[in-house]
C-alpha cells in the first residue's frame, strides 16, 4: 500500500480499510466537536465527512472521536518495565505517543542504553520518539556507567525518532553557559530542546530561555509557570507519582494560553500506570476541575504533537496517522477503543492483543562490583557525623548533625535514634569506589534494604542495621544482576530482578507490581515505616537536589556543591 | 559575540547592547500585554523583565512592544522590484519576516531563479524564506523557460532558507496522485508543504489533504475556509492587490480556531505595497472590524512562524531574533519603530538607512525571440472565432464565440467591437512558437500593449490593433530584455523595463511604482478603459484559471484543459 491507495480512498473510488460511521469528532484544529464519519485507509486517515465505504465499517452511535493522546514526557524506566511492556500499560489508556528521555538508562548503558530504548520501541503498538539524553551524568560527583558529549549524541540526529535534546538538567551549566552544555545544545539548535529548571527565575532563567530551551515540565506553582510561560518555555504540566502538579497548576490555564501548554507524567510507578492511567488520568483530573474538554484534550495531544513538530499527529484529519479514540464522555474521559495506526490496539481499558514475545536484546552486566569494595566498616574519626536526614514526601533532605554510636572504634547504627548506615557503592566499572554515610527516617529495626535504582548514577544503594544484612543484599544483587532485595542477616527475603541495566524487569508489568508490593512490605516488615522505601532510597543519591545526599565519592553537601567529610571536626 | 555573551547579558553580568525600557510587552504566547523591560544582545532577545543595563537604552514610555510581522506567502516578484527593493518597501511597515514563493522567477530562469532569491535575500535586513516551487511548468499547455523535477529540488532540501515545498498549485494532479507531483511531495515530506486548491471540497479536498499539503490561502468564502480548517489544512488568509480575501474571511476567526489562521498577502502591486502596506494593513483592518488585537497580531506573526517551524521568530522571548516593533496603538496598527536581529531599520514608516547599492548577480538574457515567429497574420479559415472575454474585475474569462472580422482573407482586429488581436511569443528558447487569438474587453483604439509579465510561463503578451504596433511593441521588449510596453505603429509610446527575468525592475520602488502609472496612462491614451490594464493581460495567458486562455500553444479551453482550435467549423 502507499500513498496512491491512500489517495484513492480518500477520493472515494476504493472502499477504504475501515470507516468509522456516526461519529462525533473532537476536532482540536478548529476547537469544534461535530458529527462525522472518518476513512481510515493504510494507516492514515484518508477522508472526513459522509459516504465513504469501508471494507469494514464501525458505527459509532455519537460516540465521540479524539486523537490519540501523547506524553509530553516520560521516563519510561519508572515503570520498571521494557517499552513493550510500558506499551501495554499505557495503551489501554489512550495514549498512543509517548516522548521519552533514556536518562536512566543512558546513565548506566550510555549509548547502548539509547539504542536499546530505540530498538525495543521498533515496530511496536506505541509511538515511541526518543530524546537524546542531555546529561549523563549529572555531575563530577559520582560515577555514572557511562559519559555522553555532544559528539557521542551527534549520530542520533539523522534519528527518525528522535525529535531533539532531552530535558537539560544542568540548568546551572546551562544558563552560566558550561562549555559542554553548549556544545550540545549548539548541535541540537533546530531541534527541540526540552528544559528542566526548578525553581529557577529571574535572569538566571531569562538565560536558561536564552540559551534555546524550549519547555519546562518541573513547574510547581502557578507563579513559577507564568513566569516560564511568559519566557516562552512551554509548559509540560506534570503529574508523576510523586510530583503532582496538575491541580496546583490548573488555575495557570486559559483559553488565551492554553496552546503554550502539554501534559505529561515524567515518572509513573507500575500501580499509578495500572490503577489511575496516564495522560487519561490527567484530563478526567482536568475537566472535573472545570477545564473544558476540548482544550484539554489538545494539551493532551495536538499541542504536543505541535510542539516537537509531529505533523503526522495529534489530530483527527487528512494525511496524519490514525491514531484515534472512541470515548463515550468527554466529562469522564476512558478510552472505550484506542486506534493506532488504523488499527484497534486497545478496548475497554485491556489490549486487543496478547502480550507479544519479548524481544531478546543482549545487553552486557551491569553490577560490577568489587568484591573489596563491600566493606562497610566506617571507624571513628571524631564524635559528630553528618546525617542525610529525609522530609516527608520530598526528595530534597536534610542536612543533619548528630552525635555518632560508636562501637568498638566504629560508627554504627543506632535503631533507637533511626540513624542506620548508608552505603552507595558504584557498580559499573568495578572501581571499588564506595561512599558511606548515615540516614535518618528509613525506620529499619533489622536487616537491609538495597537496589540497583538511584538516580541518576543508578550505583547500588545499601542502607542496613548491620554490616552483614547490607554484604548480603548487596550480593544478591550482584547475582540477580540488579534488582531491589531485603535480606536479614544471611537470608534474603524477598527481590525483584530488573536484569536490563539493573532498572527494568523483563515481566509483565503486573507481575512486576506485584513483586514490587511484596518488596515494600518485606521493608516494612524489617521496621521502616515508610509507605514507598525503596523509592525514597532511590532519590538519596540524587546530588543535584538539596541537602545532603550520597554518592560512590561519599557525602555530598548539594548548597555547596562538593563532597564533604562524614565526621565534623 | 557569540551564545556566551548573550547567555551573560540574560545574566545581567555585562549591558547589553540595548534595553528598551517601560514597554507595554505583546506577549503572543501568553497571550497577555503587560508592562515590560527587553533586554536585546547580539541580534536576539536576552530578557525580559526589570533591571536590565544597556550600552543603549530607550524609554518607550508605555508604548506597545509586538513581534515583527510576518508574511505566511508571497510572491515578490509582484511587487516588480528585486528582493532588496521589496524589503526596503515592507519592512517601514513592520514587515520583518516573508515565506516568498519564487514561482514566477522559477517558470523563467528554474533554479537559476531560486538562486537568485537566495542570493539576493542573503545578508539584507529582511528575512526572506523561500520555498521550493512545486509547479514549474503549470501544465504541458506552455512553454515556460525551466521544468523542475524533484530531482532539481533536492539540493533545496538542505538550504538553511528553503522551509518546504511552496504551493501545490497543480491541485488536481496531488489529488488524483500524478506521479510527479507525489515525487516532490515525497521528497519534502518531513517539512512544510504549501497548498493551492481555490474552490476545491468534497472528497477531492480530502485527497489532497492527504497527501499532506498543510495550508490553504486560496480562500474566498467562510464556507470554504471552514472545510479546509477542519481538513487540518492552516488557513493563510490573503489580502493581495486584486485578491482581497480578509474581509469575506473574518467571520471565520474564533478564539478556538485562530491559531491555525495566519495572515498572507501573495501579490501585491508597489503602489498598494507603499500606500497600504502588507500584513500591517490586515491587521488595521481585522481589529476595525472587531478582531482582537492579540489575536490579529499572533496570525500576523507567531502563528505564522509556528506553522513554517520557525523556531527563532514570531515572539519577542529570550532566545529569538530582536525582530520587534514599537507601536503606539494597537486599534490602528502603525510601527513607529521596526527593529531587525535588535537592529533599527525603519522608523515613522521610512527606512533607518539609505538604499544600499544593488548587488548585481548575473543573469543571463530571458528574452529570446526567433525573428521570423513576429509573424501575427491569421488566414481566415472559416467565419467563427473564439475570443477570451475578460470579466470585471476578475482573472477568471468567459469563453465567447464572435463573428471574424476579416480583411484581405485575414482575421484581424475590429476596434468597434472591441475584439482585439492577441499573441503569446515564447520568449525562453527562441522556438518562434506563438499562440494567436482574439480577446475582448481591453478597449485598445489603436497601437498595441505588450510585457513580459504574463503568469505562470511568462511568454510575451502583446495586445494589439494592427500588427505593426503589435511587432515594434514586441521587439522593444527584446531590446529592453523584458519589461511593458505600449507602442503605437512604430512609436514606443512608453516603456518600463524588467531586466531581470524580465519580471523584475532595479530600480528603486517608488521609481517603479512611478514608472507603472505611467505605463497604466499610455494604455489609457490608446483607448483602454481599464484601471490596471498590465496587470489584467498578464493573466490572460494563465491556463489553470478558466475558461478561455491564450498561450504559445494556442488558446486553451480550461474547462477540457486541452489546446482548442480559434476558428469554429
Amino acid at each position: 500500500m502507499s500513498i496512491v491507495d491512500r489517495l484513492a480512498a480518500a477520493r472515494g473510488e476504493l472502499p477504504c480499510d475501515l470507516a468509522l460511521r456516526n461519529a462525533r469528532l473532537v476536532n482540536v484544529i478548529s476547537g469544534e466537536i461535530y458529527p462525522s464519519d472518518i476513512a481510515v485507509h493504510d494507516r492514515h486517515v484518508v477522508g472526513l465527512g459522509d459516504g465513504y465505504e469501508g471494507a469494514r465499517e464501525v458505527d459509532l452511535a455519537g460516540k465521540f472521536v479524539t486523537p490519540g493522546l501523547i506524553d509530553a514526557h516520560v521516563h519510561i524506566e519508572s515503570s520498571l518495565v521494557t517499552p513493550p511492556e510500558f506499551a501495554r500499560a499505557v495503551l489501554p489508556h489512550g495514549v498512543t505517543t509517548v516522548i521519552t528521555d533514556p536518562h536512566e538508562i543512558a546513565n548506566v548503558l550510555g549509548m547502548e542504553g539509547i539504542h536499546y530504548m530505540l530498538e525495543q520501541a521498533k515496530g511496536g503498538q506505541l509511538n515511541i520518539f526518543v530524546m537524546a539524553s542531555s546529561c549523563v551524568p549529572a555531575t563530577h560527583m559520582e560515577t555514572a556507567g557511562a559519559q555522553l558529549e555532544a559528539s557521542d549524541l551527534a549520530p542520533l540526529l539523522s534519528h527518525a525518532w528522535v525529535p531533539g535534546l532531552a530535558e537539560l538538567m544542568n540548568y546551572p551549566g546551562v544558563a552560566l553557559g558550561d562549555e559542554g552544555m553548549l556544545d550540545k545544545l549548539t548541535l541540537f539548535k533546530d531541534r527541540v530542546l526540552d528544559g528542566h529548571a526548578p525553581a529557577m527565575t529571574g535572569k538566571l532563567l531569562n538565560a536558561y530561555a536564552a540559551a534555546g530551551v524550549q519547555s519546562e515540565h518541573e513547574c510547581t506553582t502557578v507563579e513559577e509557570a507564568r513566569e516560564k510561560l511568559r519566557l516562552g518555555l512551554t509548559i509540560f504540566i506534570r503529574e508523576g507519582s510523586t510530583t503532582r502538579n496538575l491541580l496546583p497548576l490548573l488555575p495557570l490555564i486559559t483559553a488565551e494560553n492554553h496552546s503554550a501548554i502539554c501534559f505529561c507524567t515524567d515518572d509513573r510507578a507500575p500501580a499509578d500506570l495500572i490503577d489511575e492511567g496516564s495522560i487519561d488520568f490527567m484530563l478526567r483530573q482536568a475537566v472535573a476541575a472545570g477545564i473544558d474538554p476540548v482544550m484539554a484534550i489538545r494539551m493532551g495531544s495536538y499541542n504536543t504533537a505541535r510542539h516537537f513538530g509531529l505533523r503526522k499527529y495529534g489530530a483527527v484529519t487528512p494525511g496524519r496517522y490514525a491514531d484515534l479514540l472512541v470515548v463515550p464522555d468527554l466529562y469522564d474521559f476512558h478510552a472505550q477503543q484506542v486506534y493506532r495506526g488504523g488499527e484497534l490496539v486497545a478496548e475497554d481499558g485491556r489490549m486487543a492483543s496478547n502480550r507479544p514475545p519479548a524481544r531478546k536484546i543482549d545487553l552486557p552486566s551491569t553490577v560490577n562490583i568489587r568484591g573489596d569494595s563491600l566493606d562497610f566498616t566506617i571507624p571513628a574519626r571524631g564524635e559528630k557525623i553528618r546525617v542525610i536526614g529525609k522530609v516527608l514526601d520530598q526528595v530534597y533532605t536534610q542536612h543533619l548533625v548528630e552525635r555518632a554510636r560508636i562501637v568498638a572504634g566504629c560508627a554504627v547504627s543506632d535503631t533507637e535514634r533511626d540513624i542506620l548506615k548508608f552505603a552507595m557503592i558504584e557498580r559499573h566499572h568495578a572501581s571499588g569506589k564506595i561512599g558511606l554515610g548515615f540516614i535518618k527516617g528509613f525506620g529499619l529495626q533489622q536487616g537491609a534494604i538495597a537496589g540497583t535504582v538511584a538516580h541518576d548514577h543508578h550505583n547500588l544503594a545499601v542502607i542496613g542495621v548491620d554490616d552483614s544484612s547490607m554484604r548480603a543484599a548487596a550480593l544478591a544483587l550482584e547475582k540477580l544482576g540488579g534488582g531491589l532485595v531485603a535480606a536479614e542477616g544471611e537470608r534474603i527475603l524477598a527481590s525483584l530482578p530488573l536484569p536490563v541495566a539493573g532498572l527494568l524487569s523483563e515481566a509483565p508489568i503486573e507481575q512486576v507490581r506485584a513483586d514490587y508490593a511484596t518488596m515494600t512490605r518485606a521493608a516494612q516488615l524489617l521496621g521502616s515505616p515508610l509507605p514507598d522505601p525503596f523509592m525514597v532510597m532511590s532519590f538519596m543519591g540524587l546530588e543535584v537536589i538539596p541537602r545532603l545526599k550520597l554518592t560512590d565519592h561519599g557525602l555530598v553537601d548539594v548548597e555547596r556543591f562538593e563532597v564533604v567529610d562524614l565526621f565534623l571536626k
